[in-house]
């Protein structure tokens, strides 16, 4: 009984080996066999890996061997780059099938990245009513709620029982994106309610859907941005999420699946800029060509760069008296990377902490007063391990022993309030705080560091 | 009409204000009727807010003087931390009505945490068959599937009919995680599929769950990391998961929301081991103390430190040939710089593409390749600019240019290089991808500046 769980990854490797040893020897049926032994999420995975191994054509050529019904699934778990290229590719008759079988919400977010043209010959053969519906979807503003929202959600009336809140679920149910939540309408459209199919299971069947809905529910505004829709699905736990205009009218929901899409895509955004990668354009590393890398990295290492005509302009006007003590030049990329490190550290903290909602602009003082005491005891513990290093390890005088430790101790206080400090600014004056991490903090640190040990030296050694 | 919407956040606010002048004039019944205004999220995150404002006992105070079946929902929405310092000042009937109603999965969380003396105390008064199952999921390890799971799920048998299954979800639905998500099991336990509630409210009555259901579900391990099982829901998108024990009995089941905590909580801990903070317990920023953030951030500054002896060592043994050309030092902050910045680009897009499972161990010479390149252009680029500041608006002259701008384009391919494969390597042999980012990066390519720095300069300069 020892094997009898199989792993699921490794069902996968083996299958994309075969496929890929089918698809050398160009046996496309059995390739197509092989994909259709998986889900649709595992086939959209494997489709990629064919074309990242092989070419767009042979991508295509599988995907068009698929059942109908399941090809319309696959397509929905593809990247929005993938999608337009096969839509490039394949024929009119197909689009229309795809496009007419596609979840609202996906559809829409297909149709946003189309060439006009092609979206006009799709809408041409569209009624004209879900034109209008697509028209004011395809308006709301990327990375908005109303872009992630679908209009497919049951609405109930305040009045049904249970037996025709139940009824009215099983007619409509198929075409819904989610059953789990309902929606309670008043005649102006405009959101008085939820109740979830839970409650409507569980309940008898005369009681009316009035008295069982919960009242005053969580919504979010369709202007909002997708990250505080996203929040609001971790602070609160929910399935779905209703979606209002200005006048509190329910024009969308959107579902958790969705959520945890836009949660995983704004934390690598959030990660990558921390790290001074500005602008990936959604693609996957190995998706994207060597020059979008540059493109999505040469700038910021520039403006970087020109940072350090400062630091090499302090260093300039220093020479004199550091060729006096030469030895003072060792200790700099110990004070610099240092001081880099505790701001890299105090920024990460503060850069989650507001992300998470942990931190509010207005805890700025207790940030500042918390860091200034970290710092002085990180700053004197680590002076302390220095001091005793440089004199008896160094063998260096005791004033340059001084020196690089008071530099130490401020440097580390210094870079502990800058870095927790900047990206709170960042904040409040509107710029992403992610971009106030890493690379940035090293920057200036670097800066802070230098000007920093120089005030020391020509203090303590008259320099 | 303009003003109907109301922002959740300003209502949070203006009660929290409220409250707070409500606490300091001691009218606690003011202050609960202020809470009862908002969900068990809000309440709890009020709660939390009046420990950190006040102090533990008037947030027990309050805590206590909810309504009891809302306090339940309450406790459950807290932090252990506080639910811990709750029980412990709460008398044990109170206790006891808290740990009956909570859910078995929170459940579970507060009894892993609490000392020994007090879970005996509640275990005694279990009935033993609950005993049990408790003492079954109390040794599932810490961050494994098995500790986010709970045994109230809802199992049906393949020959149910749909009426009947209906029937059953309406008996037992009320204590169940979920309802949305049912479980068909052999006689064994066995998993053999899983129904959707919503296949089961469309379907006709008549049919049999065994010909509904999907019969190849996605399960976990009961010892998989919890990192896995989140994925999984990324990945596919579902409401529930079941976790699966090595015989493919079904233990239990875990529902998205559960999911979207472990997210959270293991994307700050990559955000911060990025960033150089380990081990930071799982409190909020603002609830450690800070000698509990000087131990998070003090050893990686010390053990980074340490590796500035050897960066030290190279500028000490290449002293007097710094001496001699002195103006090499001022661009020694630039190179070490655009290093660490260059190789924490290069981790950071790795350490996120792997997380993400975007690129594979086995992607290593591709991602290799696509570095190279990358890093040649960049260092060429930044090198070229750099050329021409340093002959018209430095004035030095073009072997300073050349060991310099030589130095840039080895030292930005290299940190690359170091930058993307380090990660991947930190994986292959257990370690944590993430602490190759940032800080321990900046040490990193430090020392390769430094080094390759020196190395043009002895050949170019003669020194």
């Amino acid at each position: 009984m020892e094997n009898i769980m199989i792993d699921m990854d490794q069902a996968y490797d083996e299958s994309i080996e075969k496929i890929f040893d089918l698809l050398k020897e160009k046996k496309y049926f059995q390739c197509r066999d092989e994909l259709l032994k998986h889900n649709e999420v595992e086939i959209a995975e494997m489709l990629i890996d064919i074309r990242r191994e092989f070419d767009l054509q042979k991508m295509v050529v599988l995907f068009r061997a698929l059942p109908k019904d399941i090809s319309v699934d696959v397509f929905a778990e593809l990247s929005v780059d993938d999608q337009v290229d096969i839509i490039n590719i394949i024929t009119d008759p197909e689009i229309k099938y795809i496009i007419d079988e596609l979840d609202f919400d996906d559809m829409i977010d297909v149709l946003e990245e189309l060439p006009a043209n092609i979206v006009d010959k799709i809408m041409d053969k569209t009624p004209k009513n879900d034109r209008k519906l697509i028209n004011q979807f395809l308006r709301y503003k990327e990375d908005s709620a109303g872009s992630l929202m679908t209009p497919d959600y049951i609405n109930l009336k305040k009045t049904d029982t249970v037996r025709e809140a139940l009824d009215h679920i099983k007619q409509v149910g198929l075409d819904s994106e989610t059953i789990y939540t309902c929606y309670v309408l008043d005649r102006g459209r405009k959101l008085i309610g939820v109740i979830s199919l839970r409650t409507l299971v569980i309940s008898d069947d005369d009681l009316v859907v009035g008295d069982l809905m919960h009242d005053d529910p969580v919504v979010c505004h369709v202007d909002d941005d997708q990250e505080e829709v996203s929040d609001q699905f971790t602070r609160f736990g929910y399935l779905a999420l209703p979606i209002v205009d200005s006048e509190y009218r329910l024009v969308g929901i959107v579902t958790v699946d969705d959520a945890l899409d836009v949660i995983e895509e704004e934390t690598t955004e959030d990660i990558e800029r921390m790290g001074g990668v500005i602008d990936t354009t959604d693609k996957e590393y190995l998706d994207m060509s060597v020059l979008q890398h540059v493109k999505a990295r040469l700038p910021w290492l520039f403006l970087l760069m020109c940072s350090y005509l400062i630091t090499g302009g302090m260093i300039s006007s220093f020479e004199a008296a550091l060729s006096q003590v030469i030895c003072l030049v060792s200790y700099m990329p110990m004070l610099m990377g240092t001081g880099g490190n505790s701001g890299t550290q105090a920024s990460t903290l503060v850069i989650r902490g507001m992300a998470v909602d942990e931190i509010e602009l207005s805890d700025f003082l207790k940030v500042m007063w918390k860091e200034a005491r970290i710092g002085l005891i990180v700053g004197i513990v680590l002076s302390a391990l220095n001091f005793f290093r440089i004199i008896w390890f160094d063998h260096e005088p005791t004033q340059i022993a001084l020196t690089v430790c008071l530099a130490m101790t401020v440097i580390v206080v210094v870079a502990k309030l800058f870095g927790s400090m900047l990206p709170m600014i960042a904040k409040k004056v509107g710029i992403d705080p992610a971009l106030m991490a890493g690379p940035m903090m090293a920057s200036i640190t670097d800066m802070i560091s230098l000007g920093t040990y120089f005030l020391m030296a020509s203090w303590f050694l008259n320099i």
